[in-house]
C-alpha cells in the first residue's frame, strides 16, 4: 500500500491536468448544478487529502507546525511546491492571525481550461480545497477552505483562504501506520 | 493555450494518482458495467493524448520517427518517463515488426489501489491506452493499444500490447497550431 519508491518521484504535471479536466467534465454531466458539482469535487479532495497527508509527512520530513503560521509556510512552501510545482505566496492574514489567503500567480489545474457560460457558478478547483481541508484534518487542525478569487472566473490571482476553526482533540486514526 | 512556462515542469505524482482513482471510482458509479468504464477511460484518454500530444512535441523536441520501433523507444523512455516517471522496457516484438509490448515494472496509476471483487472485469489503467492512441493519431498513426497483463489483477508485471495499424494519410488539423 505504500508507495513504490524506486521509481521517479517526479513528472510532468500535463497529464494530470486533463485527467482532472476529464474528472471536472464527467461530473458536470452527471449533476444537475455547478454548486453540486462543486461540492463532490471538495469531497472528493477530502478523501484525497486524508490519505495524501501519509505521504506528504513521509516525503518532507516536516514536523510538527507550532502556530498557524507555520503551517501556512509549510503549505504554501513544501506542500503547494511538491504536488503542483507552485509556491503561492501567504498574505491577508487576519489581525487575530487565524484567516490567511494562498496566492496563486498560475494554477496548473486550470491549464487550457475556459469556464463555458453555463456553467458560471463552477469553482473548478474546489478539489484542491477538500484535499486542504482532509490533509490538515489528519494532523487535527480543523480548517475552512474556499476560493475567494478565481483566474477562470476573471480575477487577476487564484486565491484560496483559509480560516483556522479548531484543533481537533478527540483520538484519530494514526496517519502514519 | 500554453502552459505556463514560468512555472516547475515537475511534481510529485501522488495527488495525480489520487485523483484518477477518484475519476475511475466516479465512472463506476456511473456506468453499469466494467466494459464500459473501461470503454469510458479509453475514450477519456483519447481526448488528453490528443491534447497532450502537442505539450509532448513542445517539451522533448523529439522529431518524426521513421519507424516503428523508434516510436517505442521514444514512448518508453522520453514520454512515460516525462508525464508517469517511468521507463517501461520495450519487448515482445512481433516478427514483422508491428506489435511490441511496454512492460511496467511499477504502475504509478495502481499506488493504493485493490480492486475490488466486483470489479474484476475493469481495467484500470485504461486511460492510459486511450492517451496512446490519441496522441499517436496526431502524429498521424493509427494503432491499437490494451492492456495484456496488469498486476491489479494478479499478473506480476503490467504490460501494454500496441500494434501498429496504418499510418493516416489525410490531412489532420495542425498539431501545433
Amino acid at each position: 500500500r505504500c508507495p513504490q519508491t524506486e521509481r521517479a518521484a517526479s513528472t510532468n504535471s500535463e497529464l494530470f491536468t486533463l485527467t482532472y479536466g476529464a474528472l471536472v467534465t464527467q461530473l458536470c454531466k452527471d449533476y444537475e448544478n455547478d454548486e453540486e458539482v462543486n461540492k463532490q469535487l471538495d469531497k472528493m479532495g477530502y478523501n484525497i487529502g486524508v490519505r495524501l497527508i501519509e505521504d506528504f509527512l513521509a516525503r518532507s520530513s516536516v514536523g510538527r507546525c507550532h502556530d498557524f503560521r507555520e503551517t501556512a509556510d509549510v503549505i504554501a512552501k513544501v506542500a503547494f511546491k511538491m504536488y503542483l510545482g507552485i509556491t503561492p505566496s501567504v498574505t491577508n492574514w487576519s489581525p487575530a492571525g487565524d484567516e490567511f489567503s494562498l496566492i496563486l500567480e498560475s494554477n496548473p489545474l486550470v491549464d487550457f481550461v475556459e469556464l463555458p457560460d453555463n456553467h458560471s457558478n463552477l469553482v473548478y478547483s474546489s478539489l484542491l480545497c477538500g484535499v486542504l481541508r482532509g490533509a490538515l484534518e489528519m494532523v487535527q487542525m480543523a480548517v475552512d477552505v474556499r476560493f475567494a478569487q478565481d483566474t477562470l472566473r476573471g480575477d487577476n490571482v487564484t486565491e484560496i483562504r483559509m480560516k483556522f476553526i479548531k484543533r481537533i482533540e478527540e483520538n484519530l486514526p494514526a496517519g502514519d501506520e
